[in-house]
This record gives C-alpha cells, structure tokens and sequence, in this order.
C-alpha cells in the first residue's frame, strides 16, 4: 500500500483487516500481531496502523488488554447511521453474520392511536401487525414490531415473514420504500421484552422508532425496535463545515 | 404555497410552522390550530399538513392529545445525524434556546488506558481534561467531559471554556477539527452524573463517545457525553438505494 493518500490509507487497512477477521485469518478470540509487526504486514506506518486498530477498537470488533496484547473479539453490530436502508438479512450478510428472523406475530388489528395519525390512515382502519425476533449467530439483536396499513398490502400477514418486510413490500406489492425516518432513545427494557432478548431485567436498550415513506412522502411503515446495546453499535461521522 | 412540489411542500409547511413557534405566534402550553384551519391558514391540501404535525410530533416538538387537540410542547433537542459538527452554542443559538456550558472541572492529568491509546499519545504523557454541564433555559441537557493531548493546545486549563471548545481550538490554537465519530450507547446513569443532570438515579440515557480529528487523521479530542433522552432526541433519515 502506498503512503502517499495517508488520509484514506488507515480506512484500507482497517477495510483490510476486517476482511482478514471476516475469511478467518483472525478469528474471535484470536490475539492480533503488534503494531510492529502489523507494519511489516501491511507494509505501513506504525500512526496508520494505530488509528485503523483504534476505529475497530471504538467500533467493537477488537479489543487491546493493557499488557496482553489486542484481540479479535465478536463484536457489536455496526449501525452507520449515514448508510441507506438495508434489511437485517442484508445488513448481516455484509457482516459476515448469520441472520435469522422468528416471527412472533401477525395479527390484523384496527388502527388505535398513535399508529393512525403516524400511518395517516382514519382511526379504526385496519393495519397489519408483525412482530418478530432478530438473531445474529444464535444471539438475539432486536425485537421489531411493525405497522403497515393492511390496504398497502393486503394478505400481508399470511405472507413469509422471515426475510425482508421492505423487500416483499417491494416485489410482491410494488411497494417502494424510498425513505425513513428514526428517532432513537434509551429506555430501560419491560420484562417481557427482556425474556425475548435474553437479557436481565432494567438492562438499557435503545428504542427505534422509524416511519418509512414512499414517494411523495406517503407513510406506509411505522415500527417500534428494541434494540441490544451489547450487540448493537450506533455511529455517527460528521464532518465540519466553516460557516458562509 | 404552491401544491407543485408535493414531496417537499411539507418540509415548507413544518418550517414556517417551526418559525411560527420559534417566534412566539405559538407558545409551548398553546394549542394549535386544527388541520382543516391549517389548510386555510397556509393554504395547502390535509394530507401535507398532517404530514408536517406527524414529523413535528415525532420530532417532540407538538403533542397531539386524543379529543383535545395538538399543543406545542417544550420538545427535546433534536440531534441529527447527518448534520456538520456544531458547537453546543450554535446548536441552542439555531433552535432558538438559551444555551449556557457551565465548566465543573479543569485539569492536566496523565494520559491513562485509554485515552492514550484513543488519542494516539505515549501512555502518561500529559492530557487536558475539561468536564462541563450543558444546560439550556436553565435545564440541564448533557454532562460532557473532554480530553485534549496538552501539547495540542498548552494552557487550555486556563482558558475561558463556557464558549465553544472546537471554536477556541481553531481561533486561539490554530487546531482546525474536521471530522468526528461518535458512537451511541443506552446507559443508566450513575448518581453522580444523575444528580447533574438532574434526573432520577437509574434512568437511562445517551452515552456518547466521540473521537475527532484534524487532517489527516490525527485525533486531537476525545470526549464522553451523557445525554438526557427526555430532552434530546437523536435522529436518523436514511434513504433507499437499490443496487447496481
């Protein structure tokens, strides 16, 4: 690799090593080389060999025990809060992970408040509910409860619900989602939630609330998402822009 | 307003109404006109009106309270997360909130695991650490504790650090941040920090841990937040984008 575009250069190396984790040259558990040693492999300086090591470090895929070394650890699920929608299946096939989605539930049920105003549908109309169950590698992730009105899809309930919502909403129903909305907040986890998750009670999860509209802004999802903070990761990059 | 650009008309329409807020024509406690009063007063179809009230109730900003009507209500800060980096000042100064850092803490302390590895500094060599309280209109909104390597700014301790940090790095250190990343995580808060942000010990909130940088790539800061999730609000908009 050349020195020359030192600004990029740690991203290829950090790219570099999260395939060398990802095909198994370091597997979970595994202590990596030293910094020392990582400049030879990679042919790099030791400050671009530190800062890819600390990104993953801060992102969850490794960890450095003072005196130990750094080793490759399993990690939380990376969400980059800049990426563009992508299912649970696809997000863990990106991974490397294995994904898996047990529904739990579906259910037509009339539209009570606040799903009505949120969906912009009339109070009482129906709206199909499903909930299901996220797991990554044996491990649950989250426990998503969706609200489509039944009109954007009828027969949605009887359909196979373990892959992508957003996809069968596309190819069977020629709904196209084109955007979402979420907002994120911190809640302590409700028992019941806790048991699905497999978590200890009061543990502090994020709560995702997303709409996700087709075009022109038209509502047609509202869901509720209990996410793991163990095994999920939010990100956030800005970048800084002087002033007019 | 005209109706032609529908998909963004309800953008236009949840600004003036933001402006409306922001300048006293709705006051928090007030109740809102209705959606077919709306439609008058800004003269656009029901559907865009109700799509602005739904984005600003998501937002926090309006309630709308079954059989009594949609209030303006005090609303969490709004965090989003595709924006530039911003100064907690600048922030508060573009919602039209009184924004006030108060420092609880300056010291130069030997750089420890793991803010030597974090900011790619020798272990024990000497770091800046600036502990503040954000508080806007006189509520405490986030506890936030900096680290600075002391050789990137010497005599930071000593400065003025109600303003912006980011602002007094640039103008007095010539330290130019260009890029951050900050990671998410549900925590309950200590009672310490608690009692800071007065809040009940065991609620949960935003923990934010940030890395930020100057060209090319040097991390120059790194900073812990807790965030109170009753007044802030992080949020995400992601589009979709099918694939090649």
């Amino acid at each position: 690799m050349s020195e020359e575009k030192n600004a990029s250069l740690y991203k290829q190396v950090k790219r570099k090593l999260l395939d060398d984790i990802r095909s198994g040259v370091y597997k979970v558990g595994d202590k990596l080389p030293t910094e020392l040693e990582f400049c030879e492999i990679y042919n790099v300086s030791r400050t671009t060999i530190r800062l890819a090591l600390q990104q993953l470090d801060l992102e969850g895929r490794i960890k450095k025990i003072q005196g130990k070394g750094t080793f490759v650890v399993k990690g939380k699920i990376p969400h980059h809060t800049w990426a563009p929608i992508s299912s649970f299946p696809e997000h863990m096939h990106d991974l490397g992970r294995r994904a898996e989605s047990r529904v739990l539930e579906t259910a037509v049920i009339p539209a009570a408040s606040p799903f009505d105003e949120l969906l912009n549908i009339p109070a009482q109309s129906p709206v199909t509910k499903v909930a299901r169950l996220r797991i990554a590698d044996d491990e649950p992730v989250s426990y998503e409860v969706s609200y489509i009105p039944w009109q954007t899809a009828p027969g949605l309930a009887s359909d196979d619900l373990t892959g992508s919502l957003f996809k069968l909403l596309r190819e069977k129903y020629g709904v196209h989602i084109n955007r979402s909305v979420e907002t994120l907040e911190p809640v302590v986890v409700e028992p019941e939630v806790a048991e699905l998750l497999k978590i200890e009670p009061g543990t502090p999860v994020f709560l995702i609330k997303t709409i996700s509209y087709v075009e022109p802004d038209t509502p047609v999802e509202y869901s509720t998402g209990y996410f793991r903070s163990d095994t999920s990761n939010f990100i956030i990059e800005r970048q800084y822009r002087p002033e007019e």
